[in-house]
């Protein structure tokens, strides 16, 4: 009654695909939970909608596969599907939630978690726009929750300083929301659901670009009604997703994983 | 970095799968969305803590494909992989949402896919006890979004009658969480995700026993301070997983399916 | 400077009635308590706003002298006059309450019962419009109150299969808001507060019947934007209130009261 | 299978005991209605849990019979019957709600009568401990309902200034709760709830008196953890309510209709 | 970089200006802490928009002084600069927060200095449109925090009786809003920032006035949407600026303060 | 009745100082308006528990000189007085809101800003700890306020890059809560308030240094129960205060002053 395969989903298991007696077994080796947080919405016209939660679930589980390797466990909870993503609204088929919706839905599971023995949390960023929130969960719970310890550890700047040696794009520092990048971690693990024909290169203008140059140093957070990313991007694409391959896909989880295993090695072990 | 595959995911594409472009097309032909609501709890030592989730997410798949087959458009949002399972927290693993977190998610959800032109809402089961809920959030979000129709359809009894006639089980009325027929459906569309080891059926003692037969008729719900399943079946499970078949999962999906589809056909074409 | 008699209140006295003493004596006998929930919306054109009000009352205290005539002590909290009543709100004078200020108000009346010393929790339905509310608030409140049980029995199926024995009516399964049984309840007890012009029969045409047969078994909530009873039935009837008298009144609250007893004896005594 | 009679309730309807269409009627007369808030707490061991809420509905009635009495029509919705009453929570049987939740109820009350028209609302005190909440809820409307006027008239030292003149009792200015005057009134409309036993007057000692003439002139609001009602008076009683007569109540009641009737005629007619 | 000096901010001084160890210190004497609630709201042409923070915070101060001259230590928070301003929402500048995040804030400031030591708590009116809403708060943190005692002193009236003593004005009972008292009281601690053009008196004509004279005793609370201060006023002041002086508002400040520590004294030492 | 005086304050003038017509002139050339945010928390034995308050104000203040000396307008708000400051709670008279509480009153604050005519608003950091907050109720309020545009500028990394060049410290790169810089800008401002005693410095050991350096690059957020200033540092200090000059403040104020005007001009003008 189903129809054709679209994808394959590979372990290592997260709690998703675990049963409870397989959660037991791990929550005598640790304490530790990755909690991936997703997204719903528009990625161009070749990728998924659920690209980020696929993301996030994939990073969730090459870091236990990595950690594992060297006899480490952890586990992560499902991903949650849905994010802060008002600024993708004008694009058919995205969703959005309140970063309040989001902060208690985290609330909810990682108090959970915590009931389970869990005592050590890494939100896990699935889509950038989420990012506050995270962090700003990650300060509320561990006043809540009793001798626990959240990091939320940030790896966009990571592999965003690595695109100019990894990327094949002629504009590497232009690469971002779908942009080669994106697409190639999405051919790295379900090249089914990437759609053969990406399009032209995009790159947004610089007077509409929010990654453009500033005349000033350091960062500044900026929100305007109405402005999102239909008025920068006819298609949802900031970048060159043509030139996007499985190999740089694995590069770049490659960089990204092997940053987070660092990080949870010297906060959490 | 992943490691081998845990499952396939199968067709029709829910939103999770489509890209924008995608999504536009449907809404030329349809304003039917059907939005998914799983858990993430404990089955059983032998299913994962996500098979409520496959399961609502399987169904959606299933009222498309049949009804797509007719020529009948309609779409899915990505499954809510989390419900209010308190009852079921004695178990490591289960994560819990409060009944107001998960209303809040669907009115967001729901929200977002009113902006995009959806009207008419099925709010899909994939966990019973969620019913309230998602009955209360249908009626409030009925007055909030303009035009709008939201069926909660209960498949659960119409299902529980033909188990008689379907089962292999010797108490048949007696299979019911994590028993022969729930065990069955996981079996059909992801086999690999179910353990061979079964166990020992397992059947709740009257006394204890939510669904024996009271001294009285009609409907009375129940609910107790700390007596959840723990209390009732120490390993999770109600009936006799051990002679559920893929072919009884089939059956049983094909009863689910072919009533959701004369109900969609009835209240929303 | 009042105006004559406009109906009686009978005995057994609830909580309204009773002094703090006679609530402490009550609790030396009983941990058990009613807590109705009725309705101010529209009932026809021949009965009181309050109907759903007066009619849980009523129940309560019936239960209270049936199970008192056994011997057995319980007591009832004054009933909450207002319901989700968003359909009737067309019709001049109803009044409706959210779900979530309903479930507050029932909230923190359960907890300062709690307080006293009451565990047992009979929360008894005075308007259908309010069932789904009342489940969502006894499964947060078992787990909120120390030692508690909530029990919700839904008496409506039940009194509702005996109609083609009790009415009159030519069409005695089509008798719903304010049609025959409910008139019959209403001169029972306040025969003063019930219209003698009750108008003709209405029965809602079958397209816009809610509780017309459908092509399918089983049951689906249903909820559209603007469709409320005023759409479906002119003057808020449905179902021949004409035929209601005082001995079809006596008998369906006998029916209730019966069963609810029974309910009662088999989960909390 | 109700038991004998405990009391009547007299007229004027108030929206309780309206049906739809007399409500309709009156809405071509008026857009003022009276929405009274009383309680359910301890009144002494003579006075029922209700009293405050019985009031309230009395003085409405009043109301609307002494101005329909001039040819001028209003209205009342049903009483809220629970209040803030934390202070009486030591005896048996007080219910209490936080002042969020009363907020909410009111807010839903009034939204509700400003769909069906109603424009000018009296939120009519049952009980002293909600007129800061009164006052707040009133504020709040104003800005939300569109042309709406609101008044919450405190009639407590208008009836209080008249006691030394009415009242039989040796210290008339230190009655108050439960004491000659509020005994009187409840005698007035309901004498068959209150006990003949009244018991010994009782009066607080000065330095636990809330009323105690204080060094300092003008008013000055204080709250304090845990002491509440039963720290001041052992029976919950604060005067001598054993000198209460129907006639007082009659003065009484006479008095605060007197003043309310004033204060709509200048307020909004 | 900065211009200057505005005005001067004399002490003693308050938990602001204060270091932590000062903190530590005081909190060996005293357990006692004022919370000042200013707004920041018009104040007629003359006077600035923080008038209302300004002078509840030298009260504050000058509390402290007078009570530490007789060798008793107190504390007192940084003043709260926002408060319920609907009222004078037409006059540009005015800054307006709902009572609920008044609630709020005022909460969670109680809540911190509780956790120090802090168990009297002197909510101060610097905004008459606060009252309301300090006493609810009140209430409710009593009830929330350990040990606690709130008192809210109402120092508007004692002041108001002495007006016809104190100003020069030739209608003192009608001197309120920015009039002769408010203008003297901010020409006493800061000259500097009030304007020496205080324009023409503005009387507000009887029937606008909500201070005016009315046909009954006793108190009612006034709401009416789209009713504020700019209908009243045309300038936001009612009364007569430009008699005000410095000693007239020494005068006033000594009224209150002595007041405040008279009530300190017999509610709280 | 006040004491001597503490500290001067200098212009130009915010809203708290305005009064309603020159708010009114402001608005016809400028529709930009800064939200400074600060904090009542412990800044060591030497620094007042405003620091961050009166830091925030007295940054608003330069950028309206300093944009102002340009003949370009702007206009501040009063600064917020509390912020998020859970860490510091060990040290008495420190006063944390809740991120939700903060959230509403800058929500409240902002709002009541649009409706004069306020479209620009810089949401001025005056406490790290509030950053996260900060962007996302920039992000919520933009889709809720009309054509809005928030800003959100970080100038904590851009003063800190700069802090080897300025500050006479051995350790310029550990400077940080109440160090030397910190010390410095409140000197600059308002010497009165800061103690000559400014004890010895105080550098975090490694282990328990939040800003020590990492093993990985990038910027991971933590936040760990029970673990707050007070685990790290004694006396609330991290640097050398004693090195503090007012010359090397008004250096840093300069610094973040040029910044802030820079990113105002290239966002905003």
């Amino acid at each position: 009654m189903l129809g054709e395969i679209l994808y394959e989903v590979r372990g290592p298991k997260t709690l998703f695909e675990m049963s409870w007696p397989e959660v037991e077994a791990a929550l005598k080796n640790t304490d530790i939970v990755i909690v991936p947080v997703g997204s719903t919405e528009q990625h161009g016209t070749h990728l998924p909608l659920g690209s980020d939660t696929l993301q996030a679930t994939d990073m969730a589980k090459m870091v236990i596969k990595q950690l594992g390797d060297e006899g480490v466990t952890l586990c992560a909870a499902p991903t949650i599907p849905f994010g802060v993503s008002h600024a993708h609204l004008k694009f058919p088929g995205t969703i959005t939630v309140s970063s309040e919706t989001l902060m208690r839905v985290i609330t909810d599971v990682c108090r959970s978690l915590h009931i389970h023995g869990f005592r050590k949390f890494v939100l896990l960023l699935g889509h950038g726009g989420n990012l506050a929130t995270l962090r700003l969960v990650a300060s509320d719970l561990a006043l809540i929750l009793k001798d626990s310890k959240f990091i939320v550890p940030d790896w966009l700047p990571v592999m965003g300083a690595r695109y100019p040696d990894v990327l094949k794009s002629s504009r590497p520092t232009d690469e971002h929301h779908s942009g080669e990048g994106e697409t190639a971690r999405q051919i790295y693990s379900t090249p089914a659901l990437v759609s053969n024909n990406r399009g032209e290169p995009f790159y947004v203008p610089e007077e509409l670009d929010p990654y453009a140059k500033k005349p000033y140093t350091g960062g500044v957070t900026i929100a305007e009604s109405g402005v999102g990313m239909r008025e920068r991007t006819p298609f949802g694409v900031m970048g060159d997703p043509s030139r996007a391959t499985a190999e740089t896909g694995a590069k770049l989880y490659k960089i990204i994983t092997d940053w987070l295993c660092q990080v949870i090695r010297a906060e959490l072990l």
